[in-house]
């Protein structure tokens, strides 16, 4: 997600009731936060918000939360929720720090359109590599889902491997997710690469 | 493999001491064929047999098996092996048969540009489909090891999905072998569609 300066993101932030600053403070009572025992799914990396927010929407028994590291993005992110969405929530935070809001607590993580850090010496930092799939250990509850979708294929073989030798289960994989498998719910950056036809990875995977 | 009539392929095959035509008589007995133990490595679907011929020339530590179904595919491979590779034998034979042919031997399975079966009803015809992965529970040795490359991106999703499914560890996958890891030897396929410039997916997995 580039970084642009967003005016009054400071008043935005501070007066929307969706974001959470101090998530830590909430890690293993995210029920209390929802006022329900429904699954928790949770998108890294939201960017502007469309993916979850739209999910949140088509999914009232689901409870989704953002998760965005940029104040800018996330600022432009809670504009965007309308009225009255209680199942979804914003924490404006680091992945690195995903096991410091989480306790066994969350169902499924989608990773769309993640930072592909294309220089060998930077790819520990993907969400996909195994320092990343280490944290998600302690936030799942149970079965452990991760979907994935991006337009980077260097990005994408790495994490097929990644997800793979970690112990995952490959369950669903498209090369052109818009021709075999159109989705309901899309991403910012997905609607732009499927105008421009450039095809989106996209893969499911499951550890018992 | 397209199928086209090779005058005296009958003779070819006659006369050839690297053909293997009744294969479920030395099912077992692998290790008396080379009169030794070591490793066997087997090409289902070998075609014209570039790949397995020159892999047992640069590998004679390596016993390679070629198999392959059609006669005039068969002699056209047969005629092409140098005098005297002790390495190497081809098996005129059905894929559908192959736990009739090994019985626990086999270290290593390469699937190169396997018939893509497009339609979905023909799926389990694939020779990495769930079908085929459970004939060659029987067949491995060890820690099973399965190569494949295809330039069929259809074919591959399937593939990568069937592998992880049936148990096996995505090692190692490219979505365009040529440009990211030159293989030093390859398929007379592969040379085609590289000379075109077409990418060539290839993956390793292995089942502990």
């Amino acid at each position: 997600m580039r970084l642009r300066n967003l005016k009054n993101k400071e008043i935005i932030m501070d007066q929307s009731p969706y974001l959470i600053r101090d998530p830590e403070n909430y890690r293993g009572k995210w029920k209390e936060v929802f006022g329900n025992d429904h699954p928790i799914q949770i998108e890294i990396g939201m960017g502007k918000g469309q993916f979850i927010i739209q999910n949140a929407l088509a999914n009232p028994d689901i409870n989704f939360i953002g998760i965005e590291k940029y104040d800018s993005v996330i600022a432009k992110a809670l504009l965007k929720i309308p009225e009255n969405v209680p199942n979804l929530k914003m924490i404006r935070g680091n992945a690195l720090e995903i096991d410091s809001m989480f306790d066994h607590e969350v169902d499924c993580i989608y990773l769309n359109f993640s930072d592909p850090w294309p220089k060998k010496r930077h790819h520990l930092r993907r969400l996909s590599s195994h320092v990343f799939l280490e944290k998600y250990e302690s936030i799942f509850k149970g079965e452990k889902v991760i979907e994935m979708r991006t337009d980077n294929s260097d990005l994408f073989q790495y994490s097929l491997v990644s997800f793979s030798t970690f112990g995952y289960v490959l369950e669903e994989i498209y090369f052109d997710l818009h021709k075999e498998k159109m989705p309901s719910i899309t991403t910012e950056y997905e609607d732009k690469f499927s105008k421009d036809d450039l095809p989106i990875y996209f893969v499911r995977c499951l550890k018992p």
